[in-house]
């Protein structure tokens, strides 16, 4: 794909590395999901605006290091100014570019090192560097999240990008996922609007490292429509699988990244009555600090696992639910004889584990993301005095 | 109160300590609330078909160590017999006790130890201790947990006792909220019903240890009636606010005593829409792991209170919050340029804090206790496999 990339090392971030990226395409059909949190950052709320007005844009920039959030309207005027600058030095149309920003919240943007950084990057625009975006975004992310994937389509080759960035909120004041998914097909915008509910429910929000939504969560899926490929009503599912399969595969660096985690744990739920109550059987078995101290642990603690899933108050029979980990069946209806020894071996050499929880009440299906809570969260998250 | 006692070490503890705890009362109007955990729990089973069927009870049996959850028809049947076997020792009418079971989910209880306990604990009635009853009931509660309280109705004085237990699920498997309060007054059963209702809302439903619902929290009220002091609808709300106190008082306890906490937290929350809205914005910062790691690091951290007030969606505007810690005004609209240093030196010289929250939406307030979030708590449940 035609993206062309500029970075710069504006000094927002104490530690000096980059925090300005800029990311110049041709003008492209979008999808964008924010944060529902309603202290939303500035440029969330900039973005709300201009999505409303465009369908189209050619730009974004992003800064890492502050998050412009709880910033009134100075805030809001800094995300404008932002967007103003990049689209000037770009030479694109008003309100084509979106503006994103991560970092500490309720501190004014350093707006002159931020202006001369966006000039920097702007001037000095170059070929993609999935990697290099990955970082210029990154705040504590201790690996830079970036994922290729070839797919096909009416027989044809198309690709699809993507970077993110997120551990949870794992420095004081420092939150924030942040996603951007290119893809080179051409899509009507209803359409790509569709596929994106689909694939932002099933993988950015199917994750959780702490429960904390933040205040500058943002999600944004780009097609250029460089290949002549075009989907439509007959090929959409297959494209809306690949795209899942990427937003899914970042959506997984960042809880691997979650803040102190030892371990990605993949919750798969079988057989509700509904999506949404297997979604919600994952989420509340992913947000149980029982159950992810537990994993820590490595602890088949299944009491835990099923308290979790009572406290839905759905008129589940416990009688009739199967639970695995691994490959371990656990529980049958009633406690199981198995091996215990096995299972905590399973849990202790395996960096990724797998839950299985069979409710037989339908044939909804789901899975959930989460990592284990550790010593080192706590540490991460208590011993620092801002 | 005319309340005999009756305690025994019946060996279902590995500790070896008071396991068994039997109460003998005159037959007393009560109001009892179960745990809405669908993976409940033999004895809340059991007693939410008993109490259908009866309006008066004149005995209670606790066991602790074992919870009798996830134990099945079986579990169902010793539940019952418990009960069956309390009433004929003590000479009572059939369906007039209740039963109470706390400790490790999964596993079936030890009749043979179970019964010779309650026989021993039923032959050996004597005075009411109320220390020596809470400790009978404790599984790792690291104190007893009892209160009284002399109230004053239509000029005339009346007792309040009570007892608890519970810690979080502090121990792996071992979990559970267990209290009952008595009182001497007369009253209708539906008035006390009601009584109940608002009671439980503000004291035990308002405390948060690590957001685990657990499959036995049990809380009954039991008016005995000894006393000639009638509650009617006249003074009414002077009983449920001394009512409310004890609860408040033994639900504070719980928290105090939460797993690995340092810190007792009071979050006042002012001027919200209604409340329920004031109580979630409460509980939504209680749960927050992030304010609770900050809470534990003594960091005035605003941005996460703020942050998980936004998480619940409610279109609050933020430019009209204000935000207190002890005496500190943190946050007024916007970032206030606080006494850090002293705000620090607040949270940690003291044991029980205030944080303070004004909406200014509304007339309705919500007091929520939560505790913070430590080391000691992962390694309670974590550091152990069972």
């Amino acid at each position: 794909m035609e993206i062309k990339m500029g970075v710069s090392k504006s000094g927002i971030k104490p530690s000096k590395d980059y925090d300005i990226l800029v990311l110049k395409f041709r003008p492209s059909v979008y999808s964008l999901v924010l944060t529902q949190n309603s202290l939303a950052a500035a440029p969330v709320i900039y973005d709300r605006m201009v999505s409303q007005m465009t369908d189209k844009i050619s730009a974004i920039v992003v800064n890492s290091g502050n998050a412009n959030a709880a910033t009134g309207e100075e805030g809001l005027e800094n995300a404008q100014r932002m967007a103003e600058l990049t689209e000037d030095l770009l030479g694109i149309p008003e309100n084509q570019s979106l503006v994103f920003s991560t970092g500490v919240i309720g501190v004014q943007l350093p707006m002159e090192k931020v202006e001369s950084g966006i000039k920097e990057a702007c001037e000095n625009l170059r070929e993609l560097d999935l990697e290099l975006a990955a970082r210029a975004i990154s705040t504590t992310d201790s690996f830079p999240k970036f994922y290729r994937f070839e797919g096909n389509l009416n027989g044809k080759k198309y690709s699809i990008i993507g970077i993110a960035k997120g551990a949870g909120m794992i420095h004081p004041n420092m939150a924030t996922m942040l996603a951007y998914i290119f893809t080179d097909v051409k899509i009507e915008k209803d359409l790509l609007d569709r596929i994106m509910k689909v694939v932002v429910e099933r993988s950015f929000n199917s994750i959780d490292v702490d429960g904390c939504e933040s205040t500058n969560d943002s999600f944004l899926l780009i097609a250029t429509g460089e290949n002549d490929i075009e989907v439509n009503e007959e090929n959409k599912t297959a494209f809306a699988k690949d795209i899942l399969h990427v937003a899914t595969e970042l959506a997984k660096m960042i809880v691997k990244d979650g803040e102190g985690a030892t371990k990605l744990i993949q919750i798969n739920v079988h057989n509700a009555s509904t999506k949404e109550e297997a979604k919600k059987v994952g989420e509340s078995i992913a947000l149980s600090n029982l159950f992810k101290t537990a994993m820590f642990g490595n602890d088949p603690n299944w009491g835990r696992i099923l308290s979790a899933i009572g406290q839905l108050h759905l008129d589940i029979d416990f009688s009739r639910v199967k639970l695995y980990i691994g490959d371990f069946l656990i529980y049958s209806g009633h406690p199981v004889d198995f091996d215990r020894k096995k299972t905590v071996e399973y849990l202790k050499e395996n960096r990724e584990v797998t839950i299985e929880i069979y409710l037989e009440r339908g044939d909804s299906d789901w899975t959930y993301y989460t990592c284990d809570l550790t010593y080192k969260y706590v540490e991460i998250n208590a011993e620092y005095t801002t």
